[in-house]
């Protein structure tokens, strides 16, 4: 972020004006400054927005409506600077960059740090690119295709260039006197890296460490030797867990080589922690990973589609289970209104399975070493879950329909579908980690194959076998 | 975090021996070190142990059986210090502390800053807590006790009270000598606090640019004035959405009357959004909030078994509509076959759109502005989806049944159904959210709900009226 420091500016006058008590902007503001816009009163508009933080200028421009943007972000002009376009979410900023002439875009990536500019282009496709990168200062340029060099979602994508190295040999007072005197460091900065000749870090200084200490210390004395180096090609979702799991404020990012190449800061892995964990939301949902507001409604109707057609698959499966039985259904229809109530807590109880057992692969709590644990902890929870389910459910359907043995044959059947559902809730996410697969991505289309299927062919099936309506 | 400057130690030897390429602990290495305690040789394990970072000394403790845990932590003795106990996962934690006398608790969270020390203690039931807190030494205690007067979940928690807070008539000379010469400054911090005579928070100075500035210039000319100030019983899901939102490292928390009565630092943030995001996950998949893999067995089944009860209940009146159509069934059993398909993907579209609105409530992009914009979204989304559906279904049935009628009566129902579920996956959470409840806890009960019996409604009642099976 280039203007950090530019931080929730307050309104002229009561800030309860414009923003609620979550930090969301009021519609009745969102409407005066649309309104403002539609009247042509182009000075009232920005008088509005002037003293808003380009975050929340970022939220204005995504609460309009698709076609009151250009609009908007014309009136506001010189207000929407390049840290607006940083701040806005990909879709809508995707729509506004579409519109404008590959010289406007090169002038706000050139404004931009290494990854945020970065981010904006790297989601044109290739032709524009290319005419934006052909607009941009050769350093600019170059900085932007070395990341585009790096994979998608990785370190060198994320790092910003800019970084605070300072040889091994000098002392605390000639870091500062460089600090004070050199232009070129990045905007924000909490660590000096310590490196040796060959560019390899071989220390890290927090600045506060710095600023206690005396002029004539060494920083090799007062630098921390075991440091955290993110490899340039780690992926993101991995650099995340490490910031999280060291608590790092910055990190050092390295080549193949072990030289130091950039830095990674905390502001921008803290995006990163939020996105991941809603792909996993979202994937178990079966809307893609980028379902979002936002999203245009061709593009969630594909990634949608595709999901509920991969369903219409399982659901089809199921059907040819119940097909087998219509002999006895037609004989005992109630058996087909109780059917679904086996099918349906079986994929309930197989759900919270698999959300635990993702999560806890999401965050690196489930490894080799207690994978049969959480196996048999997930199968125990279904024993108790199972028991107490068909209790309750075998003397409810004797109870009301009065027929012991249609009593134990959907006890019977609940039973076996949750004890079903906690093995495959728990071994299907386990299952595809293995192999490499993102655990969120298929699994509850699998889970729901094993719990419908097997929930009708229990219930359906032991009730043939009690010879219920014959 | 009060070591978070000892880093990613790296082992004796290649770091590869105990970590994979994820930081997760290898299972060769978790195992080697708990047949080493098994065997009652200490000095083996605890040379194992030694070179890892308090983080992975928890991770290694998660991963032990429970069983098992308490030999380790024994064998390890001081390697399991107080920073180890701060990483550890909150139900290990819990149990290790059980088992510890009062005194041992006292010495572990007197060594912890505040924030730390209140997450370590907030968990024990009021007896014991107290029993700890009189133990504690007096100026720890106060805070300890000061923080546990906040409610739980808001920032007075979650803050530290040790600050570094300068007046604003010192000039940097006199803030980099204070720093020097002050040994009760936090142990990581990344910005000066400017405060008024009587405590006001008025601006902030990054340590970069304390850095970065001649001794002689007064800190209100460096400053920066406009500021977001974190209110001290302010919801942390609601910190931490600020704290993403304006890419903070660090926020002064003031009381009611505005003065400063601490800081949040980025590190404790990074968790928290972590926990809120998968909150959303487990929450949907009915497993409570706190759905975790060290959950002890009878607290998951206790949190789970809930959440099935009220499934049955939705199942319930499911199966009482079916049963309203038993006569059409009987007639005609291949019904019972296809229904279910139409209740399982209504739900899984309206899983789809829930999620995406869960996720936009959750991170502030739905307010106000844009909800009615957002339901609109959903039904196109819905009928772009249902008539795909409706067509590739309807064709199927038709085909391998044979029957026009049955096949358009399936294609209705399905159409009409995913349609209910775009509606519902988009106002249920909406309506939640509106009266103050969090759209991710019941959402999902409501929503199988509508569209389970919309679905066998639908389905059966326009097969009864197309005279099917007469």
């Amino acid at each position: 972020m280039s203007e950090s420091e530019h931080i929730a500016a307050a309104p002229p006058g009561d800030p309860a004006t414009h923003m609620d008590n979550e930090d969301r902007l009021r519609p009745e503001f969102v409407a005066r400054v649309l309104d403002a816009v539609a009247a042509g009163d182009v000075a009232t508009a920005r008088d509005l927005v002037e003293p808003l933080h380009p975050a929340d200028v970022a939220d204005l421009i995504e609460l309009a409506r698709a076609d009151e943007r250009d609009g908007l972000v014309a009136a506001l002009a010189n207000l929407v600077d390049a840290d607006v376009y940083a701040e806005l979410n990909d879709f809508v900023r995707e729509d506004l960059l579409d519109e404008m002439e590959p010289q406007q875009v090169a002038d706000i990536a050139g404004q931009l740090e290494t990854d945020d500019a970065v981010a904006l282009i790297e989601d044109l496709d290739a032709d524009d690119q290319q005419a934006v990168l052909e607009r941009m200062e050769p350093d600019d340029r170059a900085a932007v295709e070395e990341a585009l060099g790096y994979p998608e979602e990785s370190a060198g994508r994320l790092m910003q260039r800019d970084v605070c190295a300072v040889p091994q040999h000098w002392n605390v007072g000639k870091v500062i006197d460089y600090l004070r005197s050199t232009a070129e460091l990045p905007d924000d900065f909490w660590e000096v890296f310590v490196v040796s000749p060959d560019h390899h870090p071989v220390g890290t200084c927090k600045l506060s460490t710095i600023l206690r200490t005396k002029r004539d210390r060494p920083v090799s004395e007062i630098m921390v030797e075991e440091q955290t180096l993110i490899p340039v090609d780690m992926d993101q979702e991995d650099v995340a867990l490490r910031f999280q799991k060291y608590a790092l404020v910055s990190a050092a990012v390295v080549d193949g080589q072990g030289r130091l190449v950039g830095m990674i800061t905390v502001d921008d892995i803290v995006h990163i922690i939020q996105e991941e964990a809603s792909e996993d939301v979202l994937l178990l949902s079966g809307v893609g990973d980028e379902g979002d507001i936002n999203e245009p409604i061709r593009a969630a109707y594909k990634d949608r589609v595709r999901w509920l057609i991969a369903n219409l698959g399982t659901a089809m499966i199921a059907a040819f289970v119940i097909s087998r039985f219509e002999g006895t259904i037609e004989r005992l229809a109630i058996l087909a209104a109780l059917m679904p109530i086996v099918a349906a807590i079986g994929g309930n109880a197989g759900t919270q399975a698999l959300a635990v057992t993702v999560r806890a692969l999401a965050t690196n709590q489930l490894t080799g070493s207690n994978r049969w644990r959480a196996v048999g902890r997930e199968v125990s929870v279904a024993v108790l879950n199972g028991a107490t389910i068909a209790v309750l459910l075998g003397l409810g359907v004797w109870a009301v329909l009065g027929s012991e043995t249609l009593g134990l044959v959907i006890a019977a059947a609940i039973f076996v579908n949750i004890i079903v559902a906690g093995f495959a809730g728990v071994l299907v996410p386990l299952t595809l980690d293995r192999y490499g697969a993102d655990p969120a991505v298929a699994s509850s289309v699998f889970l729901t194959t094993v719990t419908d299927s097997m929930g009708f062919l229990a219930f359906l099936g032991l009730a043939t076998l009690a010879g219920l309506g014959r």
